[in-house]
């Protein structure tokens, strides 16, 4: 069964099997407002060719990938819950129903843990497959996560190892044979790249470690570009610079053996998990409250954007930057 | 100057000059939530060579289609305030910057009349040009529009004419002469077709002529695949069938005569206004509020989503149905 065979409305009762019953019923989705509460809205979009291959993900963890890279994004502005998701899905007349269909199971796999669903969406023929996922979720009043809330003196704090997703990839590319890596590493790399998870734990914790007195504020962003990225981009906003202690990398110790180890984390991506820049009391209290964080420097007096080691005061290197589109 | 040029970071930062300022420097876009309200949510995409060619329209009127068929359908759920959308631009590396700059000037002259802003988005490479538009709007808790709350007995209003979207496109692509038609209609017809108005002042009427005493009930969609097709969406959704008044249809007397101007006024698709189905009364007094606006049948005990001719008792024939996907 191909996509021209189902045609356009047959496939959206097929794809409503996805979402609450009655949600594709109308011309849009509703949501309640709550008092107290911010609404935030993320949109990212996937190109077959550009963000995935048939060749390394297979259509489920493909759902599961573009709706945890979303619901990263919220997590990253400090929402502790996620209402759901809008997909725009475009393929070729010739895509079997199959990929759909997994696509799809893979997005509810993903939205299930956090009680989200899809709210809605539109599908279209296109010349390439695409997925353009726009979620919502929610924020208490006043405690959201801002790039630009960093102060020179905060720590910096990782929530997780990072370089793992994009050891995933080249294991799945065969960039590395298999033998230069422990099956227990290889199948957490695999799973990384394959199913990342949401830290949407983080904000969670963020709440109930607040030292008594500490006004809300937490700089910080995901590092789906990437850690090196990350922590530039909280720099660049919040208008000074950032120290990183080498010997504090978040690396998995069998990772940093390999020669592209240290490249791939702090250049890898993909890793989704959140970079935050906080008072030094309330990031120790985090460090207790959120197994797998670590501090891996801070942020300092500086020119805007800068990111040197702390040990030897040099500037980062220019690593694997992360992908740039259009080039 | 071509996409590639300009790379991701500066194409982003080039395109956070049409929201307001700042907006786009975090991961997601933030939204106050309002107590006694609902958010609508509503996601589009739009591809080049399926939705629209560059042949009939320009970047600039794209941008301005592209929003206000999204916020036709918050004006079809009864949206009183549209709060903005997120894009996410897919386009070859070698598209022109103009060409970009264009479409999100075009976005932002459809959102500026109605308070609404760009909260965000992505951008990608790809093969061929696209938008997925996302648009957030808000409408009063409990009083939205919904295809299924059509009842029989139910009047059908249309808020405006309809086929000049078509007849804009026939003119455009020269399907038909100039000759055929005169000048006045030629130019309301492209008028139509590129810069199409969303219907949010049918909500704004509805509320302000409501009968004292008259519960919330309003069924309704917009015609953006036709008025034939809104009339049968209400009619199935609400599990109830539909006669139209062939004397009543709404189409511009000029345009009846034109051999295709019937099979274009409920077929065409775009035409972007609202169909609804509410109590006579309440009807009756929309028409008194809502110039432009005309009865144009009714909702009758019938098998669901059968839409035949008042005059005849005959089914509609299978007119030109709308645009169907991947066949």
């Amino acid at each position: 069964m191909r996509l021209r065979d189902l045609g356009e409305w047959e496939l959206l009762r097929s794809l409503a099997a996805y979402a609450p019953a009655g949600q594709f019923n109308d011309d849009a989705a509703l949501l309640e407002e709550r008092s107290g509460q911010q609404l935030v809205v993320n949109t990212d979009v996937l190109v077959e060719g550009v963000h995935f291959s048939d060749a390394t993900i297979g259509p489920r963890d493909l759902g599961w990938r573009a709706a945890a890279a979303n619901l990263s994004d919220l997590a990253a502005m400090g929402c502790t819950s996620v209402a759901g998701i809008t997909v725009a899905l475009v393929a070729p007349g010739d895509t079997p129903w199959s990929w759909v269909e997994g696509v799809y199971a893979g997005l509810r796999d993903a939205l299930e843990p956090h009680g989200a669903v899809i709210l809605g969406g539109d599908c279209s023929s296109g010349s390439e497959r695409l997925l353009s996922i726009t979620a919502l979720g929610r924020v208490t009043h006043g405690t959201a996560i801002r790039r630009g809330d960093g102060r020179p003196g905060d720590w910096l704090v990782s929530s997780g190892p990072h370089g793992l997703s994009r050891l995933g990839l080249a294991l799945l590319l065969n960039e590395l044979e298999a033998s230069q890596v422990s099956p227990a590493l290889r199948k957490r790399a695999i799973e990384a790249h394959r199913r990342p998870k949401p830290r949407l734990d983080v904000a969670q914790a963020l709440h109930s470690c607040r030292p008594s007195g500490q006004a809300w504020r937490v700089g910080g962003t995901d590092s789906s570009d990437g850690l090196a990225a990350a922590v530039g981009a909280i720099a660049t906003t919040s208008g000074c610079g950032a120290l990183l202690e080498h010997s504090q990398l978040p690396i998995d110790p069998e990772l940093a053996l390999l020669e592209s180890g240290e490249r791939w984390c702090l250049g890898g991506g993909e890793d989704f998990e959140l970079v935050l820049a906080l008072p030094p009391s309330w990031a120790e209290a985090l460090l207790k409250a959120l197994p797998g964080a670590s501090c891996i420097g801070r942020l300092v007096e500086a020119e805007p954007g800068l990111v040197c080691w702390q040990e030897s005061g040099e500037p980062l290197a220019a690593t694997e930057s992360g992908f740039t589109h259009f080039r």
